[in-house]
């Protein structure tokens, strides 16, 4: 059974999950296997070794849990830390919003950071924060890398920078589920103890793993953390790799030969290529915006996301039936507005294995479906502006012929 | 391995083989059959039914070979006329002159009424030579419905009326290989005998299914046809399906299940209204054709292809040249200038199980391409055009929720 | 990249992961879509529906959860119970001492009844604690009602007995994973509250879905069971339940047009068709232990599993050996012996989407390796006793001709 | 839609179409691409060149022709004969006589030497044709190298040794539809003019492709060679090798790509292990047939061949219905005995990608369809007698791991 919305194919723009390669599809197109075979540790090897690259890490312990972003946030989370602890987290957004209630059922001592929706996380008030914390009583500073719901990137690095200057040994946890494999993303460099993504993201995999690298520093926190795990406890998971059997529990077969033919996509092309091909097309898709007249929900250049693009529309449009109508005049499938921006934005995600002219398919779209629910926008006026930056521009593009 | 050409997916749109669509990748995702058992001929059943339908028959026969195009062709031929026999045929591109050398080789008294490439078949001439045909020398009449090389489409309703007009016997074969499940094709109403297409075109699967579909007038003919055929002969065929058992030699299992998927796809969005989807993304072509300045190789309006549009390049254009560009740096196909046309025209393909997001990406490839060679188009402006149409006008569009 | 053990198919003979029917697999070859998206909820909806069918309760409430059948043991507990909470529970393999280890690190007051591995649960003592607890300080039973590593299946029409018997209230809560879909079952008439399974397991789909399914009381101990949880909360995918879009985080899209194509199957043979096929593969495979005079690990007929069978072998032989050669040599996955049945037994797990013919050549498979690791078996004893068992009785076979 | 026909996976063992390996269905999961574009053509010339290893030529030329074994046969015979050619043929089986009837067909002198189905060809009266021909009026031998219908392999290098020994030019064409790849051949060194075989068979492909290699004698031919032929031409092919396009009209992209596939396994694998494991298999068969106490349809040992048995029957069992019980009882697929022994064999397929397990598990199903339709066979003893063999002796297995 199939639920058909039209011929031809769907175009698949939201910020994940995200169109599948072919060969990884392909990949994934096969039979169970006994995971305590010796071929399942020998792939899987393989990939905790290479799944260290997506992270820029050498150092890290990466796992991957059958689970997904919640699920990730929630392993970093436990491992790491014990109820009560202090942790200063970034209200900027839905994705940054249902990690904070995470972060509060799990009973730590949640000290938030709220910014405008389309602002990025307030760093010069974590700096007056950290300055204060003379004791140490911070454990952890929790921060989304990009928002998705309102595409904002933080700055990691400064992060980084404000712990180092006042030498505050606080734990960094990073949710990377809409940035890594897509974004500048350098674990061992800004030195991150936990860091995490989904498989349906920037990898462009089916969802169902959870990867999430840690710093030996984070591994150590796991002795003294008290929080109740077991499911998401890393301990059970190094426990196997000792062993060379690696799993504590099934994993899914397939989708460990999709990652290792999306790894080897991604080394095919070479991540700085990926991420320069991001950046190239977060680009043109600003451009559209603006040749359209709409706002980025962005408030700042500094925070724009090459991954997703929120969207403003007028007060007089629903962006709810932007979405709708998209999805069933067009078989484009766009992102909702979320929560506080809900009818006020939707979203483009132009993030994982996608090409210029995915985008100005997608882009043209946009502007019928603009034109549609009645703004008066100029047909053609986005692809004009997004292919005239992409045809001037030089993407890397690999080649086996 | 794979031969991998940058990210994303590749944009397919040559005039065949096209895009096919998930439901039918999945469906021939499948290990072998034993075609002598009873699930095969079950199957064959139903397809042999519905496949008919698709060239508008209740009394013609169909035959589902494994072969191309080229293959359907000869069967077409072999099976109802004998060497010597002349046969009156129209060349006017470069698909209807292999099907004329295919006709000299297989040694029969060919009658080539010739056009520029760019016009229709000079059904004038036809017109004239039954007139004076009263001995019935005149066997077959062989027409191209759809020339893919120049997009060029040929008004069959009227050959059958000049056949009518002076009551001339001779068989009437169509090579149907671009129009059928895309044009408006009656192969009862129009008194068709033979008429053939390729799986690899609208119907959308992988090549390797030559669909031929023959008259009773074309089955009787089979009875005095002295041409040399096993492989191909129908009557092999006839034998079998009075068996119950269907095939003469073994089927692609695989093309049985794609053909069932294919059908079923067609029939829920509707044949009308695939054939009116065809004629709205032809239309939105010609549109963003106009609006770059750039002639369409269609010389007049009745002859305006729905499921290709070869594009007149100016002469200080090399039209290769936008292929090879199209496929090396935009991940996009396109169909190349064939032999006459070499050079001077390329070609886009808006045939099989396509939408209009897809077919507006690829104008915006083929803009920036245009531009990259030195044509000074507008970027934008043939997106424009099409959208502008397309956005204005109401698809069917099937559902299931 | 495959790791390849030599030519044809594997012969998957776990139990768990198993064999993917080719429907499945076929289902499953797609791409992402919006879970967002109308599309995604209306197959849901089916599925919430149908998927109650296997647990044969009308007024429980499934969730299909991202996990495992490890994470689906976690949700069963935190979203019912409170840490200290005192719970019964059965050490009797492997599977019930994972199960209990998860319910000491979550904090639980564990009352652990153990037996010999390869007898049942010691249901005597249960009805003795709870004849004495008139203070009703149990709050649960946790029972594997299925135990995987020694083929021991509980009688769970028992413990309903007893807990009616003396009217007390503790939430009964069963391990299904080696047993929904393959065994009999009845959520409803034996009053279970918690029952769950694997994606992976006699459903037939990868791993990646733990799949529970909560009776009213269950869901109303939710409201006072204070153990902490996030990802696993029952609560969050019932508000969006209520809100018809269903998904608290991103599902799947693969795994549920997968299970889609797995309840079909199962529908269509019948889910009793499908536990008496469970049963006479079961009884086939216990004869050919028999004929090779080899004992079961299971004590007594009573226990006796449908799902997997444990072979003890004699004490000179490793059984590792065994399921070592079996893979390398012949391509048959079997099940190793965990923990104190490590090297003392091996296990053959007949579960799934699974016919005679394949246990047969997994039963011939067990014989020639039997005489390469030096026992004295007669090739064929095996093979011949099974079939000769099956040749006489009769299955149901769906058919679609 | 599926033809289901009751649980787990059918057991494929008609002699062709064969079992398709996991990795040559995943290859083959793929939209179709432009075969005018650069990635086809690069594909192709590793595949032209590496077919021929599977040929055992360095010097002879391959077609692969999107076509079945019957129009291998057409394209053997059109390119290098003409009409009224005398050519010596061996009637021995339905095969060979529907090559026959083609070769009759095409208006060639047929000089048939019958045999006793059952029996090889009968080289003698070869041998003395062959002497008395001193005028050389002998134009092509045409022999089919494993007769599918009875399973008997002729022996090829005799063929030669008796054309050298006369020094006589006639051409020598083979069938090796179900040898190549599972037999030992060797197209150099016995002097083979055209060699073919189709996808379908030990190749382990969908059917769809007929592979056909030509000697430079053969291609000599061609000049001379006055049977009509177009879809069949050779010399079309050879102009578009010359341009490096390779292909006169389309090929199915997919078949390729699984061509790629199923030549990467046999090259893994080791084209002369591929070849001892089929004798190996085929051996096991025989062996078990023995026990069962019936009769292989071919009479001398030096016939047997090791890609198909076809197993008498006692007079009063109809072969018919133990092909469609095993069938419809076990989901086995066997072949149904054709023509002369029609109800009298059934054959056992043992060719293309399988294992020992697979076969035991086939035979184990044969035992109890014998007993099912009244045939007094002892359960196990086939399985037993074929696990003796093989469990003794030492097959190369490859590995990645």
């Amino acid at each position: 059974m199939d639920y058909v919305y039209g011929p031809g194919r769907n175009h698949l723009f939201v910020p994940g999950p995200v169109n599948i390669p072919e060969q990884v599809i392909r990949a994934m197109n096969r039979n169970n296997e006994d995971y305590r075979s010796p071929a399942v540790p020998a792939l899987t090897k393989t990939l905790l070794e290479d799944v260290k690259k997506i992270f820029k890490t050498a150092s890290g312990t990466p796992f991957l849990i059958p689970t997904t972003g919640t699920g990730a946030w929630e392993s970093a989370l436990t491992n790491t830390l014990s109820p009560g602890d202090r942790i200063v987290t970034f209200l900027i957004g839905q994705f940054s919003l249902l990690w904070i209630d995470q972060q509060q059922r799990l009973n730590f001592n949640v000290d938030v950071v709220e910014s405008e929706w389309g602002q990025g996380a307030n760093l010069e008030i974590l700096a007056s924060k950290i300055a204060e914390d003379r004791e140490h009583t911070i454990k952890a500073i929790c921060i989304v890398h990009n928002e998705t719901a309102t595409g904002v990137t933080n700055n990691l690095a400064t992060v980084r920078k404000i712990l180092d200057h006042y030498q505050h040994p606080a734990l960094f946890l990073v949710d990377g589920v809409s940035s890594i494999c897509a974004l500048d993303f350098r674990m061992d460099e800004w030195g991150i103890d936990v860091a995490l993504t989904g498989s349906q993201k920037a990898l462009s995999l089916p969802t169902g793993m959870g990867i999430v690298c840690a710093s030996a520093k984070a591994l150590r926190a796991t002795k003294t953390a008290k929080s109740v795990r077991v499911f998401f406890d890393w301990n059970d998971y190094l426990k196997f790799y000792k062993l060379g059997t690696y799993w504590p529990y099934t994993p899914s077969i397939q989708l460990l030969y999709g990652l290792r033919a999306a790894l080897d996509l991604i080394f095919e092309e070479g991540l700085d290529n990926v991420i320069a091909r991001h950046a190239r097309l977060g680009q043109a898709t600003r451009l559209a915006v603006q040749a359209w007249g709409l706002k980025n929900c962005t408030q700042k250049e500094e925070w724009y996301s090459d991954t997703v693009t929120a969207v403003v529309v007028p007060s007089n449009i629903d962006s709810s039936e932007i979405v709708r109508r998209a999805w069933k005049r067009y078989n484009l499938s766009l992102g909702l507005g979320l929560n506080k921006v809900a009818g006020k934005v939707f979203r483009i995600g132009h993030l994982g294995h996608l090409n210029e002219l995915q985008l100005l398919g997608c882009l043209a779209g946009v502007e019928m479906v603009l034109k549609d629910v009645g703004y008066p926008v100029k047909l053609g006026s986005g692809v004009a502006a997004a292919s005239a930056y992409l045809q001037n521009s030089t993407p890397y593009i690999p080649s086996r012929i």
